[in-house]
């Protein structure tokens, strides 16, 4: 076992070690705020210059809370304003809004890092992708487990055989919504910004898109069922979820999902040899667990909290940028887990499968 | 927290504490000599008096090596031999023989402890059941969890709340069963005795029957996904699988299974106000961690394995037997798994969703 656990090194992606990429944040929720900004500032390669938000006002009042040079509404930032000062924009905004501001970047030839999921629909989500691919701007989608610590060393030896043949997935994603933020009428609520539903959207996108960054294999087949019992979810079908995915070389794959239940994240990964596991998985303070024959380690890194994942993340991004080489995940990588989640809510319709 | 934890006592269920059950044990392999025979000769109410196999000469040696009164075949058994030295017999044969050792054991006016699954086919199951009830003799299937403290103490706890309502339930039993048994024409390879798979049937069948014991409800719905790829399995289809099932009040429960997989077993029930997990949940030492809000609390008994399982079964069973009250999980508790397993299969088969 020591064997396959001294093997890992660190950022084995980096590539630049100097270079600035100035930031324009958009959607100054307490995410962008609390998380994602002090992530870039502690970045290596990156610096916030801009904070765009609904009013001047607001904008400029957080960006001189935070000691950031600009704050702009959307209004502004459409028209180009403080566009000399930043390379690239956040998107942090509730689901429905991305395309718009993409577009805008698009125009003006800023490279981008979008919020996951990608937009509300997948035709939106298209469209997205190819404004950006049309103008041949930098488009990454901020899955923030591809650069974990514990997931690219689990990604690593995942490569290296360490499950044997990869046999099932499960993934579980649940929090009290309510609780962490007690309006009934917020936008994860409200299908008009938040897109097909709540749960698998904002929480399921976790397990899906992560099991297919480890595992390199894509949902052929999906099976769902949810429901909705709670008020506050009356606009939504997916308060609580579940689904069955079939992945490439036949991988079984189940998740469930809710906004509305005991805070849970897990994700693990069982193959003909070993096990991985991750729990907490996506939110905390993530932690591995190794398993092979009789043995079983569990890996802790010393800050594996969401902050440190998205300053990776961001040193990642910035890295493709200043360097312009390719990036993971791009906007097709990102289109594949709207598919996924589009055929959860229509099979859950259905009551079919519906083939990928 | 401590106030639910503080609240559980051992043996609620206990009604006697005098009077002995003299069992005959069928199908002696090592889950039934091993774990079944010491688990009954440490027990409270029993004691075993007959070993039954396929031929005296093996029954007679066992029989004198684990200091048992009488060794038979099962043609002496069919006949009734030494059938005046036992009062309840121990069915741990191949699946799909099950029935005809019940009839008997029905025509000789015995109780019947019968291992899960039942028999090989609903169809089966029900004659099973049947030939009891005409026979008006007690029929328990020896659901072992049910009797395990840390599953009893889970139960007593969701009965009084902890979960707030149920939202979710994930099982996964996996294990590398040619590791274990490294015979490639073993029965529960063989769809004739092992029935419509081998890892469902053998191994789903755990999560899916502690589900309902633990929640009180029972599947209204299943969608499921298997495959099998190696060559030892190409006479079943569910070498490894996966499942949605739906359970009373929109409970969603997904599980997976493989007999060809890292060694594995995991449930874990989430609600709206808490969580309740155990893993290793169905073999080995059974660990139960206990979550509401922040705290999160691990409970270790001391013996959580499978023979303190089994003794607290067959001292359960043999209670119910001295006091003629009505025991759980009997015959037609059993026959509802064998319609949830019949279902998965069909719904792998026809890739729709089977109601039940």
């Amino acid at each position: 076992m020591l064997d396959w656990i001294d093997s890992y090194e660190e950022r084995k992606w980096q590539t630049a070690t100097e270079g600035t990429v100035r930031y324009a944040l958009l959607g100054l929720g307490w995410w962008t705020i609390d998380v994602a900004l002090p992530a870039i500032e502690s970045s290596d390669l990156g610096e916030v210059t801009t904070l765009v938000s609904s009013s001047t006002e607001k904008a400029e009042r957080l960006a001189e809370e935070n000691d950031v040079e600009n704050g702009i509404s959307y209004d502004e930032y459409h028209d180009g304003a403080a566009s000399d000062q930043f390379d690239a924009v956040y998107v942090g905004t509730p689901n429905a809004y991305h395309l718009e501001y993409v577009e805008t970047a698009a125009e003006l030839d800023k490279a981008v890092i979008c919020e996951k999921p990608m937009e509300a629909t997948v035709e939106r989500a298209k469209r997205l992708v190819e404004a950006c691919e049309a103008a041949d701007i930098p488009l990454m989608i901020a899955y923030r487990m591809h650069t974990d610590p514990a997931v690219q060393r689990a990604k690593e030896l995942i490569d290296k055989g360490f499950l044997g043949e990869p046999v099932s997935v499960y993934g579980n994603n649940s929090q009290p919504l309510l609780e962490m933020i007690p309006d009934p009428d917020q936008w994860r609520l409200d299908p008009n910004l938040s897109g097909y539903g709540t749960s698998v959207m904002d929480l399921g996108v976790y397990s899906i898109n992560t099991a297919r960054y480890l595992l390199d294999r894509d949902p052929v087949a999906v099976h769902a069922r949810m429901s909705s019992h709670h008020e506050a979810f009356e606009d939504v079908s997916d308060e609580r979820s579940a689904a069955t995915l079939v992945l490439e070389d036949d991988v079984k794959m189940v998740t469930t999902n809710s906004q509305h239940a005991h805070e849970d994240t897990n994700l693990k990964l069982t193959g003909t040899e070993g096990q991985i596991e991750f729990q907490p998985a996506f939110h905390g303070e993530v932690t591995l667990q190794l398993s092979r024959g009789n043995v079983t380690v569990t890996v802790d890194h010393d800050t594996f909290n969401a902050e440190r994942e998205m300053m990776e993340e961001f040193d990642y991004f910035a890295d493709r940028v200043l360097t312009g080489a390719p990036m993971h995940a791009d906007g097709r990588h990102g289109l594949t887990d709207m598919r996924v989640i589009e055929a959860i809510h229509h099979s859950a319709e259905s009551g079919d499968i519906v083939e990928l």
